[in-house]
This record gives C-alpha cells, structure tokens and sequence, in this order.
C-alpha cells in the first residue's frame, strides 16, 4: 500500500518573529512527504524548474521518496514569500512566482496509476482534476485547496469534491466555501458537495472531524510554546493523517481518531522550526513518543 | 464536602441571533451553582436588590441551594444588558447596572466559614478578598475574573492570586493579565503569580489547563452545532470543574481531566438556550450521558 502525493515543491522564502529564511525547500508535496513517508512509500507527483538545487533533489531521494514523476522543466521552480506576525496564525503572502507551475501536467507511469491511497495536496484544482482522471482503483482520496482556488474556481473545485473521501481545509477555507459560520454546520455542508469526511484544521485549536454519516471527531492540539514557523502544518498534518490510514488500511471510528492524532503531532513538529528542519530529521520513534504524551493531554478513565 | 461560591446573581437582558430576551435570571454564581449542585452541596454568596422576582428566590431554592448568605438589599439587582453576533464568541456590553451590588460585603455563617471548597467567581477583587479572608479552612480556592478588572484592579488582582489554587480565565483575560501571546507561555506566566494550576477556556475551542508542575492538560469543546446563548458558559463549565474535584475530595492528573471533561459537556448545555433555561433542568445522567459521548470524540487505543 503505497502513497501518491500530487502538490508542489517549492522554494519558500518565510519570515517570523524568530528569524528570516531564504529559498527553503518547501511546498505542499514536500511537507506532506516528510511525515507520510514514515508510514508508506511516498509517490511525490510535482514540478520543479531547472533552477531547482541539485542538493534538494538530493536531499528528497536521501528520505526514499519515489521521485520518478517529480518533472524538472526548463525555467523557474514555484517560488512563495510570507511573512507571520503576532500569534503566527495566519501567513501574509508578499509575493508568489509560479514558474514551471503554471503549465504542470501530472504525468505518472503506469504502476502509480494502480496507487489506492491518493492526497491532492493544495495546487490549481484542474491539475488535481487531471491527476484523478489517470488513477485506476482509487481507495483513499483526500484533497486540500486553499482560498485563492475557492475565490477563482469555485465551481470546478465543488465538482471536483464529488470524487473525494476526505475533504481537507482549514478553519477559514471551510467557511469560506460552506458560507457557514459554524464549523460543524460548515463541515456538514462541504460533505453534501460529495465528500463523505470532512477535515477542518484549526492550526494552535487543534482539529475537529465529521463524517457524513454524523459521527464527530474533535482534537485539541499538541501543545507548543515555541512557535519558529508553522509554513507546511497543515501539510504535514494530513501526511500523517493520510500516512496512517493508508497503512492501516482500514477507515473505522478507532482508525479515524488516531490518524488524526499521529497529523496532530506530526504537525506540532513541524512548527518547532524553519521550513523542513524538524520534519526531515523525524523518526517513527519521535511520533510515538510524542503521541503517548499528547494522549496524556486528555485521556481519562 | 460542600462547595460556597461567591459571585452575582443578576438580571440579564440578552440579544443573540436567535432573538431577545429581558431580565432573565442569571449572573456568575447563578450558573456556576446550576452544575455545581449536580456534585455537591452549594452554598450561593451573592446580593441582589429588593426588585429581585419572588420567582427566581423560589427558583433558586428549588435548586437546593443553600441561600442563608444571598443577602437581599434595599435598592436594585445588578443587571447586565449584552448582546452577541457573528460566531458568538464575544459579547458586546451595552449596558451594566451595579445597583446593590457596588456595596456588596460578603457575609456568611460560622459553618460556612469551615468549607474546604471555594470559589470566587467574577465579582470585583475587593470582595473575592474579603470573603476569602472568612474562610477558615480552605483546600481548594478557585478564582475567576474579568477584564475590567484586569484593567482597573491589575494590582490587586495579582496580589490575590497569590493565594489562589486555580486561576480560572478566558483566553483574552489570560493573555491581557499575563502579557503573553502564547497561551502556554501565559499560563506559565500567570502561574508564576501564585496558582498552582491555570484553567484557560477558549469558547469553542476547548480549554488548556496548566500546572506548575509542569503538566499541561488540553480538551477541544463538545461539539455544539447550534449556539442560542453563550452568556454564562464560563461559570457553567467552572461549576462542573469545581463541582466535581470538590466531589472527588483528591486532586491529580486523573481527576483534573475528569473535571475539565464534567466542565466542558457542563457549557455545551447551557449554550444550547438562553440563560438558565438549559442548566436548570439539567441532570447528573444527561451530564453522564453526554460526557460518554464527548470521550468518544476524541478518546482512541
């Protein structure tokens, strides 16, 4: 049971309160990737320009990713600026160059079109379209947009929802495109657009859960005091989340619960530091004990 | 084991987007003492004016609460006029009236000087400190405050602290008071003020719970789809929390969640209508009840 992630890999430049860095090895595949691959083989399905360091290729392959599908294009590789302030909560964007981006057909072989476990990680809803057009026997479908797609292709991305399990979004990109104010009145209105999960992410607030048949999840968040840069949590959290499922190969109340839990932890990793520090350097080992503490947080007989 | 709480018995006129409501009984001890009966004995500390409805004195005490120290005075019940809009997460204050309760002095009997379980919900900090300063034998004092206070009072307030067990805020007051933006690093810092553990409540969000230990508890909310009246939720859920560590007569990781879990099921119940109407009929099985189905939100193996 492996895993196909279809997103970007990128070259992020981020400000925060603790530092600024340039041109990190970023991008919604990229984050996903870090954590997924410590549960399943990783099929990274993105683009990159000919600008693109040797060394991050290098570095991508070094975490076994397959990377037969990742296209290096001539001309420049997407490339994303913000900065956070405050709580962190929320990213300014300052400037964003899409490069190669704007013209990426997935182009996937064969053997990745039999993948069952697919994440369409945040990218233009037409290449997501186009991704899920070439898969074969699709198991698992989890898809991620943001707000730019919801304001511009709203009507494609609603259509495109037909096809998906597990609808991801964040707090605001769910009320956005539910026009619900409350999160469970916005989760039940995304999932009659087809989605029979609906996943919120409501970043330091933690997570909150609804399936179609009316069962509702909630988790708080792992509690971080330090946080260096949170570009990538949500990425990393449905990694773990996705990472799970896919390899315990069966959806269920119990399986639900605890892949939430190993996103939550997996992303509270994530936000320790810059871009992909933490996240590369994290064993299956640092997930587990991390997640008996977090249970610690709130279970009770 | 009994409880004493010290706090208002008000008057509340009240505007929600499910309509409008006027002089409705209500006030920071009222609805702590609606789920804090559910546990235990509750001995109710407040004043109120000679305009105070006949009714609410006959509610109240067919609430079995013990009323021997509601001072009833001549002049007007304090009264408190709000009203919520947009996610219902804050109110907007339009109108307060002190009436007696601007030279309000605690009085209690000789017996209840010997309760072990305190709390001073919001009332200003003068009179949390007068009536502490009565208690002879105190194990467990919790505190609740506002941001009036905080603002005017800051002094006294902390001064107060010193003495307390459980600070119990909401996440604005906590951040205001503490200076921090982090909550884990407000916690902290409010901790350094005196209390051995700090409660934060964060509305929907759930709560976060500090001790100067070291532990850091945290619960999402119960999922509530349909908010009519969040005034008095905090009480609420402190009247849960309180009611059930006074009950348990021990305190540790075990019994804190318990009663972060009694707190929590406590507010979704008295937000799902306006003022008491919910909590007044509310009883130990529909708390049982729906705490088995708040553990399954978030409980896994």
């Amino acid at each position: 049971m492996s895993i196909i992630v279809l997103g970007t890999v990128a070259l992020d430049t981020v400000k925060t309160p603790f530092g600024k860095r340039k041109e990190l090895l970023g991008g919604s595949a990229a984050h996903f990737s870090m954590t997924a691959r410590l549960f399943d083989k990783v099929n990274l399905i993105a683009i990159v320009g000919n600008d693109f360091p040797q060394e991050h290729l290098a570095f991508l392959r070094s975490k076994r990713l397959n990377l037969s599908s990742l296209i290096v294009d001539a001309g420049k590789t997407f490339r994303w600026e913000g900065e956070y302030s405050g709580d962190l909560n929320s990213a300014l964007t300052l400037n964003t160059e899409l490069g190669v981006l704007s013209a990426f057909k997935p182009q996937i072989s064969e053997s990745q079109r039999k993948i069952e476990n697919i994440f369409l990680a945040n990218v233009d809803p037409d290449i997501q379209e186009h991704l899920l057009h070439k898969m074969l026997s699709p198991k698992l479908i989890g898809l991620d947009s943001m707000n730019y797609w919801i304001n511009t292709k709203r009507k494609k991305l609603i259509k495109l929802l037909k096809h998906i399990d597990i609808y991801v979004a964040n707090d605001q990109e769910s009320r956005d495109l539910s026009g619900e104010n409350n999160l469970i009145k916005a989760a039940k209105c995304l999932s009659s657009f087809g989605p029979k999960m609906v996943l919120i992410k409501k970043g330091e607030h933690g997570v909150l859960f609804y399936t179609r048949n009316g069962f509702i999840f909630s988790l708080p968040a792992y509690p971080v005091e330090k946080v260096v840069d949170p570009t990538g949590a949500g990425d990393t959290f449905a990694g773990g989340f996705m990472g799970y499922l896919a390899k315990a190969g069966k959806i269920n109340s119990s399986t639900i619960k605890k892949a939430l839990a190993y996103g939550t932890v997996a992303a509270s990793f994530n936000v320790e530091d810059f871009g992909l520090h933490r996240t590369s350097r994290l064993t299956r080992l640092d997930l587990e004990r991390r997640l008996t503490e977090f249970k610690n947080c709130f279970s009770f007989s």
